[in-house]
């Protein structure tokens, strides 16, 4: 997993995110951790998503990638997940099927499907979660929360030949994680960029069907019961076969209150204008703030994509992955994609 | 409070829905309640929120008109709330501004302000609950939920000179409620409209600033946890004063998977068309249902309004009062609007 060179114009079939939260080369060097370890991760988190979408679905694509990211330790997801202020890590995600099938005539189940968990503390994959809610009963619910969602994934889900596997809190805590609650002085946890910008994101196509998914660690040192913009709708995540597929990563209010994830495909629908010139404009549109507002990724139908980022950020980890399997990567604002040989 | 005729083509400062849970009269009858009691509940709504406006902003206007439905049992928000299959009121509600005085430069908190809480029991008017998270800290927090929520409003904002009122939960109970959920077969709670779109919200417009609100009895024998669209801004709210404020009302997760509110500010932004338009598209986008997907009720920065609800949707309790004070009201789909006079 090593040799590297510039990258071409390509098209995609799935585009993956792991936060805008990068830490700055020094941060990575304290904390003992390497670009070419969040690199590695990224590009095995699309080798999977690749895997699974040579068979499966767009869905396929976008749960087995996440999922390679929430068990990674160097995410802000699933395990390695920051913790709130009372030491537990809880978990949001969402899943969003862009199908346009909806006829309008009383088949309400068929049409852009969704499903998201806020405030999970013992489901593992997150993601696989929000799959489940969104695919059992057609999205009779869309978004559940706590207690609830945890009873709805691990016991309704599970009963029904899901497989949403449960932990105990403390699978999800790291050394480094425990560290900045135990001793916030020493690890700086206020200007963690993790802290605020920790998500991790994949949108698919195959077949012209466009999914999305974000998942994150959620609430990091924040009022108890905050909610933030990953398992929202229309906030954080989106998907419109007709337009693109969105997952966001950032400051999650700044995109609650410019409904940014949905933003991006009106702006393509209703402008008529391409997937990387609507991506930037919503991005751009949010009111920018010290460390940046964030950044988001969108895929259309075609396989063009975006991943623009709020001026003042100086990042988003982020990758690539053509119809062959060939994996590209970056990770700061500026840099050039990065082409990973895998073995 | 009697006379009635029909309207003009008129132009409001605040628009308001009781929700698209309209019952037919039958079942109005049935539970010893009237038309005229219902056209009352909204002429007061309409006029507190008219008088709040005379010195106040459009988010006084808002929260004055949302706080007389929530204390009127009449309606599913506040007092009347439906209760949870485990006895309970869980409240959601929403505020927006749509100030679009955010210039880009950092000043992050002056675009687009929001604020809302999820399932909350104690909070006797949740739509101010909702009002004090969005103006606290410029909307650090937009969405908070269950008890963080309660605690942030009935102790961080009351700390700071806001009067959130705490009530006990049996507060919000009524007969008719009780009776649902401890007889559900002879109330047949299952086809009660008011289950599944009992919702009220208010859009205020006043110098140009747009403001919208809504609030909602919540869960209704809904799996727990279960987050609908009220809360979730850009789904059942939004605002955003180039365009419109929007407040929906119906099957929350449709109005989630199709992020109503917002698609209506952006059809009128990306498509340059006006606000009835606007509102229409929206609406009809979403997979209508039996019963009905719901409606929204929009108005823009000029005072134009519309009030459309889905084909098979029988009607949404719904009024406006212009600048003079003039209050019309009407229930069902086909209801011609029935000016109040108001002694």
């Amino acid at each position: 997993m090593l040799t590297t060179t510039l990258h071409a114009e390509d098209k995609a079939i799935l585009i993956i995110h792991g936060g805008a939260g990068v830490r700055s080369p020094e941060a990575l060097k304290k904390a003992g951790e390497t670009r070419e370890q969040i690199e590695e991760g990224l590009a095995k988190s699309l080798l999977a998503g690749w895997k699974a979408m040579q068979k499966g679905t767009s869905a396929d694509g976008v749960e087995a990638a996440i999922r390679v990211m929430e068990d990674s330790p160097l995410f802000n997801a699933g395990k390695g997940a920051v913790l709130t202020s009372d030491g537990r890590a809880e978990l949001d995600a969402a899943m969003m099927d862009g199908s346009a099938e909806g006829t309008g005539d009383g088949k309400v189940n068929a049409k852009r499907r969704g499903g998201a968990i806020t405030g999970v503390a013992h489901v593992k994959n997150p993601i696989s979660a929000a799959r489940a809610v969104m695919e059992m009963e057609g999205s009779r619910h869309v978004l559940l929360a706590g207690q609830g969602a945890e009873d709805f994934v691990l016991n309704e889900a599970n009963r029904r030949k899901y497989a949403i596997e449960r932990v105990e809190n403390h699978y999800f805590w790291t050394d480094r994680r425990l560290k900045q609650i135990r001793q916030p002085e020493a690890e700086d946890v206020r200007h963690d960029p993790e802290f605020v910008a920790g998500t991790v994101g994949a949108v698919a196509v195959k077949d012209g069907r466009i999914v999305a998914g974000t998942s994150t660690g959620g609430l990091a040192n924040k009022w108890p019961g905050r909610v933030g913009d990953t398992p929202l709708l229309g906030s954080g995540t989106w998907a419109d076969d007709r337009a693109c597929g969105v997952s966001g990563t950032g400051t999650g209010e700044l995109f609650i209150r410019s409904a940014v994830a949905h933003d991006v495909a009106a702006r393509m629908l209703y402008k008529k204008i391409d997937v990387k010139q609507a991506a930037k404009e919503a991005v751009d549109e949010m009111p920018d703030q010290k460390g940046g507002a964030g950044g988001v990724i969108a895929l259309d139908a075609a396989g063009n994509f975006a991943f623009p980022v709020s001026e003042r950020c100086p990042g988003m980890s982020r990758g690539y992955v053509t119809e062959k399997g060939e994996v590209y990567v970056a990770i700061y604002a500026k840099d050039e994609w990065k082409k990973i040989e895998v073995k």
